[in-house]
């Protein structure tokens, strides 16, 4: 149990650029701590802040309302990685990349695998519903766990689900707890289904002069045949960043699409000839293949330097994860567009395009309150054009502190309700993760949106 | 509104064999119909038994407590096939086999179908968590549903999900719908997610001198690369059985496995091959491999007879689900060989071998009570059998009536009993059907199992 102010700080940040000092931190060793430690907590009434490696974009692991810090982060047990099963069950602490490396020995790997993968751990990653990547072709973190232990609120330990790959006995608390934020219990132990990890990928990067001619083509590739191992768009601005940063980009291309095949050796062949064929089909100003594994992994840099180059241009940019049907890319990227002209805010935007999962974000200077007011406009905007569009408000990040406002805006007020409820039967006297996911007073919705 | 006794016949039956009349039935023709005959049935605390096409084979749409079937048997539209977005809007009373034809117009399927896939419904699927061969590729209904309506205990309507691929936004309510078997709430619209339907498909047939080796190769097939498009079993009672009925299995033969390969036309003839050469390592007594779809036919009528065979042979024969981890196959076949030795019941085993999803029939007389008291302690065992294996209950069917009284024995009673609360807060009367997954008294777990 930490409470030096200057051990706190440790404990004060995540990925927004928020920082909040909790009152203390704990760091559990094993899940009998955790749920002593949450019934300790209970009995004095202190709220608890989960959390894992601090990497959440959605203020997630803040102690909005002080207490104390409950971190898993030396909770770092790989229990058992069985090929035969492709099971492997897991402490919180463990971090995500480390996991992939243990799988990986067995020619396997979890499929959830955020950008953030050498950083984030598991707990966070279940507590989030993290994706990434490779949602495209295995969907996200729900789809991967197949029970979880987690201690609740008044201190007790429930086990969900079985370590069969078919479960159907009961409610299912396994997909009630991930993406639950930490809101209805902290997971202390995971069993999680591995995929075979394909052998062979090959990366193909095309240029286009528009982002509307991108986001057709994305359409296109979505509605053939079988996803992509992945599929990534970023827009001018993107590009515009990545060309000061140095990197080589086509005169003239105002989007980029990254597009994975991947499979075995032959499969992955006669992907990557279909996806090359559809590519061309939409007159890309270039269409570059990786002839090997370090021309991809140079190709991919482009995809991985945006966010360091994004937070370097402005630190405290406003990051969104919408997500919209994927026939309805171009009138998103084209409803962005005229919010960012309307409140003329920088907007930069890329992301999991194959599964309309869209990183949108305003670089707004913090130290310039003429562009901060303007957020909250532009946002109201963003989330009414989403909701409307038949979308999310998250694909991956969650919605914690960040998000809360809106929530209600795709769920309707009568199911956001039903989730209070849940929240307050499992946690009646609130200290589980105060403050995130409901909001005590929901956003209007604005009358015209763009 | 049907409260005549004869037409009240066609509501008191389902898979199990057993009959429970009802005292009235209500046809929905919309979701406020359905809405309007809960809110109804909730001021006057009557109980309401949801009915779709009454093929579950756990008791889930009989009416154990009297009161109202409610039907949505005529609540037939399929709303939206969409094969830009590869989604389908339809309303719970559309048959499995109908969508899936609506689907294939576009190249499409939805991955969940029974074997029971041209009676049973869509909302039933939904409320039970159905799968089928389908699931060991693509995973069972939870996977595949990206949003639901539904109609309360209390007459309200909420809505869940998104159209959108990923959605991390709250609480996965829909999840939670997704295998609550009617006792949360009426499913009355589901936005349904589809997948491109193989267009090239490659049956083989191995039959093997045991289940035990049967079973090796099971394990050894799911260990290595991509899953098969369907991995059946059949043990040797069930081949009798067959044999019976004039098919002609290899002489010897005490196990037969199916394995498709599915994909495009080259993934599926490269899939064909690993899957030949992998059957070929584990000794089989005879490999046919099926030469054009005629022959597939021929062979899957194997499977799809036997559900008959065993009805004919006994009518009320005990039809269990369970599942256990794919190595733990061979350790089942053994275990369940023993309790059908002890207690000198007749007992066939087939299904879903890839995913360790095996249904154990004893087949009881029901005229002969010597036999029938025996079902009991046998249930006892393998029910402990299973959870002791790590796997579950069910992996298809539900827990229904049937099943409930062992559902302790895997949850444990603390993740029953949140289970149970989240039962009470959205139905505090337990008026939706009532008497189905929660058992008043549980089970005691016998303390010798095999």
């Amino acid at each position: 149990m930490l409470t030096d102010a200057a051990a706190l700080e440790a404990y004060a940040w995540d990925n927004t650029g928020v920082r909040m000092r909790p009152q203390a931190a704990a760091l559990a060793v094993d899940a009998a701590g955790v749920a002593a430690a949450l019934a300790c907590c209970a009995q004095h009434n202190v709220p608890v802040t989960p959390r894992g490696a601090g990497t959440g974009n959605v203020g997630g692991a803040l102690a909005l309302h002080g207490g104390v810090i409950l971190s898993t982060q030396r909770m770092t047990r790989i229990v058992d990685v069985d090929p035969a099963d492709r099971v492997a069950v897991v402490e919180p602490g463990v971090i995500n990349a480390t996991l992939q490396q243990a799988a990986g020995e067995h020619g396997l790997f979890w499929p959830p695998a955020p950008s953030s993968a050498r950083a984030c751990s598991i707990g966070g990653n279940l507590a989030m519903g993290a994706a990434g990547p490779n949602s495209l072709r295995y969907g996200g973190a729900r789809n991967w766990t197949l029970s979880l232990e987690a201690a609740l609120a008044d201190g007790s330990l429930i086990h969900t689900g079985s370590r069969a790959a078919k479960d159907v006995a009961g409610f299912d608390l396994t997909s009630l707890l991930v993406g639950s934020e930490g809101t209805l219990g902290i997971i202390t132990r995971a069993t999680l289904k591995l995929a075979p990890k394909p052998t062979h990928e090959r990366l193909m990067r095309a240029a286009f002069a528009s982002v509307d001619a991108a986001a057709q083509a994305v359409s296109a590739i979505m509605a053939s045949g079988e996803a992509p191992g992945a599929l990534e768009i970023m827009d001018a601005a993107c590009l515009d960043l990545l060309r000061e940063a140095g990197m080589a980009i086509p005169e003239g291309a105002r989007a980029l699409l990254l597009a994975q095949a991947a499979g075995d050796a032959q499969s992955c062949a006669l992907q990557a000839d279909a996806l090359r064929d559809q590519l061309l089909a939409h007159n890309p100003l270039e269409l570059f293949v990786a002839a090997d594994e370090q021309e991809a992994k140079r190709a991919w840099e482009a995809r991985y330097k945006l966010s360091p180059a994004l937070k370097k241009l402005s630190p405290k940019r406003v990051n969104e994860d919408i997500v919209v049907p994927v026939s309805q890319l171009p009138a998103l990227f084209d409803g962005v567009a005229q919010i960012a002209a309307r409140w003329e805010l920088p907007c930069a935007n890329f992301g999991h395009a194959g599964d309309g999962n869209i990183h949108v974000n305003f670089l707004v200077d913090p130290a310039d309150p003429a562009q901060t007011e303007k957020i909250a406009p532009a946002l109201d905007q963003l989330f009414a054009l989403v909701t409307r569009l038949e979308g999310s408000l998250t694909g991956e990040h969650g919605v914690g502190a960040m998000k809360r406002d809106y929530l209600t805006w795709q769920t309707g007020v009568p199911a956001w309700d039903w989730q209070r409820r849940i929240k307050q039967l499992f946690d009646p006297n609130g200290i589980l993760n105060p403050g995130k996911i409901f909001s005590e007073d929901p956003r209007p919705r604005p009358h015209s949106v763009v």
